[in-house]
């Protein structure tokens, strides 16, 4: 399917309280191409393998591919995948007839937050929550998989 | 799961008179890495994704991970894959009381003939047909992986 989306920074916790549910992700890619990555993950107590192909020209979209695995097996791939994860908290948060995925990033990336809302089309209108900064869709630093190489700590323009 | 296998350059054609099963095998790499190969194959009408770790010291070992997928999810997922792909046709052939599987690579690696021959443990004692010639188990080069990047027409020594 295509995964269509636009990211935002956050720059204040004002989300953390409008969260109706928090979990927990660590994530490790065994492939970090941008053009096809290969995402491991374990999201609270359930696990996944993920394949994303590269975004299109406008950043929004993206083909994904997703299938559940057994927590076991996410295991057992963890120690395969490139060195370094990701570990973030991920807060759902309703606002208006949307709902942000906002991610708290941890460990190196500790400082970064990112809210991500999913659209049906690339033209669907956007209601921004007051607590959302500006727009980072389409920026390659912001994968998850960029991350993972180039940490937020790391960064000269935080 | 650990995956233990040996295996053998053919260099006659007898084994296809042996074989009770073929079909063809149509495979691509989202990595070709040889720590972290994810491999997506069509094989006769059914598909597969896989992921195999790096191979133990002794070269027969490696770990395997694989969940069949649906036809349909396969071809999206082969045009992701890197540059080039490795067709074969699989012959099964029973010996004593082994099977082996025989491909017989087709385009860029037309010519290479390879027999593996699963085994329970590393210590199992293997019984060689007369088609089969020397082992490989353990070469790189002989993977998948690596045949799609240098396939066996651009080999100085095949």
């Amino acid at each position: 399917m295509l995964e269509i989306e636009r990211k935002y920074r956050v720059h204040n916790s004002d989300y953390k309280a409008l969260a109706t549910v928090t979990y927990r992700i660590v994530q490790g890619y065994l492939n970090s191409h941008p053009e096809r990555t290969v995402r491991v993950r374990i999201k609270a107590d359930r696990a996944f393998i993920t394949v994303k192909g590269k975004s299109s020209e406008s950043g929004l979209s993206r083909f994904e591919w997703e299938r559940e695995i057994a927590l076991a097996e996410a295991e057992q791939l963890l120690p395969l995948c490139e060195p370094g994860s990701i570990e973030k908290i991920r807060y759902i948060v309703p606002f208006l007839d949307q709902e942000f995925e906002v991610d708290e990033f941890l460990a190196d990336n500790k400082g970064l937050v990112v809210a991500e809302l999913e659209l049906k089309s690339e033209q669907q209108q956007v209601e921004l929550p007051a607590w959302v900064a500006k727009e980072v869709t389409g920026d390659v630093r912001y994968y998850n998989s960029s991350l993972m190489k180039q940490p937020y700590k790391q960064w000269l323009d935080q």
